[in-house]
């Protein structure tokens, strides 16, 4: 999407023809920096310090991750290696296991020779379908937009999101912002209400920057604040990403993902859900029994980072300096709060049903093997 | 209660008798001190710019800025002006319109030069019933609290609170939080999670301090973290405060609340609110429709106040420059969600007839009227 008019990916090989160029997330909204990834250790790095996130775009880091390893080391250690290496980054995002399993079963069968080139095509290609399911999502999601705003009879449309499931959170376009993006350069008029998302106020840093940026209009708000706009109707549809989806539509997403869809089903607002297919975890059926929840640092909790008056980035502190704090990063939306899943295929009712009808051939191997 | 092993009131007369002192709750948990509030604008502005805050020391302050106006000026006019400046300074908690509507009664028939006297004995007077009400809050809420522990078989048990409705929000004790230490003190294993309750952060800066000092083991988490800890099994009972109640058992307290509750309904966690009767407004049927929320400035969410490294205070900013942002202070959490009010007279079922039975002579009047 654009920054300042020109178009922008989060991800990309750099012109040398064999690195690669990320976004610097971490010094968002404040300063845009493109920072290189050379080895397994810079992809791994990017991904774990967060200097990536979202995850789509942890899937695709990862795969180029294991294209740089290949480059560097094509063996089968080197390959087992980069697969371990890069699928402990991060625990929630099932994209990552995906990205790796797709990797490792595009080259193992190869000769280490023909495995970099064999690599860099088919990261490549992940990160392109990327686009392209988020590009879908985004047709799918303005369907749904543009009934709601026939609905709101010409006033703008409220949307509420929660974290970052932008274009930065994947190559290009988003998930649950590619149907904004599309509304709002179909001439739907749509206005956005950001959670900042503490504590690491991807609302704040990476939505409110790329909404801002694309010149979408949003209004920054503390995450406590969307129960008491959805109560007084000022919210039409809640839209969220995920990090991972189980067969039967539960979802995790950033922790408070699970407040904002109860007070949207208590106030009767639409919570709608968008995700590629390879978010989907096939293989689990109960989001709070079985999907793992990454725990991070307390300081994040404590602290806060931001720009003085003069610019300047630093940290303060909030709290006591003895606090102990708790940070669990995700929190798992059980799929009967969510209107609907929208994925590149379309819009699914959350249940196993509802998902098997667009994806039929992911469905048949449970039921084969049932 | 304590602070580094002191005993403390957030308000009191100053050893000069006449002047009152507060302590600064804009510098906490970072440093403590003392400011002397020496005029009807000193009282003003220490609610206005929140150096005092939370439902009942409101109230309380609003009170001894009447005594500081009758000080200077006994005269009528100088009355009704203390009156209306104070009245004007926040519009959510009701006991500030309680404070001054005592006050105002107790006053006008005096003769001006009889008002300074009595002034100062009634607001010391409110501020000591304040103090045992929130006494009696905590002995009710501990014998809940102990049934709740008797469950938990031997482990600590969890609380959970949003804001600050601790003993800085009163003058001793608190309202939410005089159930907590009155368990502490008397060997009940209590354990507070802390919503940080942004955008001010009155969780991290407030109750965090607050606990810490007094020695009460807490765990701060991000707003967000509350329905995911409820979902887990990992929270026994919220527990909040309140800054205006309808007489039908609606609350509003600070923005964010709802979500909790709805979390806790989710769940089947109890949920109760802990307030003194000076917070019921009697003439109100309907929260949602009736208790005036306060709108604050955009620059509490897009800036944030803590420390640096060097322990200096300052602002940072955490959002996009031109990033527009909507602030609103408190929500409401319907009766329905509500397990129960506990109040210096007991634990009232949250609605009418619960607290009509609580307090069956401000009933009285409304169904002799009807």
């Amino acid at each position: 999407m654009r920054i300042a008019g020109r178009h922008h990916r989060t991800i990309a090989l750099a012109a040398d023809g064999w690195s690669v160029e990320v976004i610097d997330q971490t010094l968002l909204p404040f300063a845009f920096e493109l920072r290189p990834l050379q080895s397994l250790e810079d992809a791994a790095q990017a991904i774990s310090g967060m200097i990536v996130r979202g995850a789509p775009l942890i899937g695709v880091t990862a795969a180029y991750g294991v294209a740089l390893a290949m480059r560097a080391d094509p063996a089968d250690a080197s390959l087992r290696q980069a697969i371990e290496t890069l699928g402990a980054t991060r625990p929630t995002a099932v994209n990552l296991q995906w990205a790796l399993t797709r990797m490792a079963e595009a080259l193992q069968p190869l000769a280490p020779r023909l495995r970099a080139e064999r690599a860099y095509a088919e990261a490549g290609a992940i990160a392109e379908e990327d686009v392209r399911c988020c590009e879908t999502i985004g047709r799918h999601g303005l369907a749904l937009l543009r009934e709601l705003a026939a609905r709101a009879s010409g006033r703008r449309l409220n949307v509420l999101t929660h974290c970052n499931a932008g274009w930065l959170a994947c190559v290009d376009w988003g998930t649950a912002l590619a149907p904004i993006y599309a509304a709002h350069e179909n001439g739907v008029p749509v206005h956005v209400y950001v959670d900042e998302t503490r504590p690491r106020n991807q609302g704040a840093a990476l939505t409110a920057f790329e909404l801002g940026a694309h010149g979408v209009p949003y209004t920054l708000i503390a995450d406590n604040a969307g129960g008491h706009l959805m109560q007084r109707g000022r919210i039409d549809v809640c839209l969220v990403g995920c990090d991972r989806a189980t067969a039967c539509g539960d979802v995790a997403n950033k922790i408070g993902t699970y407040l904002k869809a109860l007070a949207a089903r208590d106030n009767g607002v639409p919570f709608y859900v968008a995700l590629p297919f390879s978010s989907i975890d096939w293989r689990m059926n109960d989001g709070l029994a079985q999907i793992p929840i990454e725990d991070r640092a307390a300081r994040e909790v404590t602290h806060v980072t931001g720009i003085d008056e003069y610019g300047r980035r630093l940290e303060v502190c909030i709290a006591p300096a003895d606090a102990a704090a708790e940070n669990p990063a995700f929190d798992v939306t059980p799929a009967g709060l969510i209107t609907g899943i929208i994925t590149e295929r379309g819009v699914a009712r959350a249940d196993r049903a509802g998902l098997a009808a667009l994806y039929p051939e992911r469905d048949a191997p449970r039921r084969a093997g049932a």
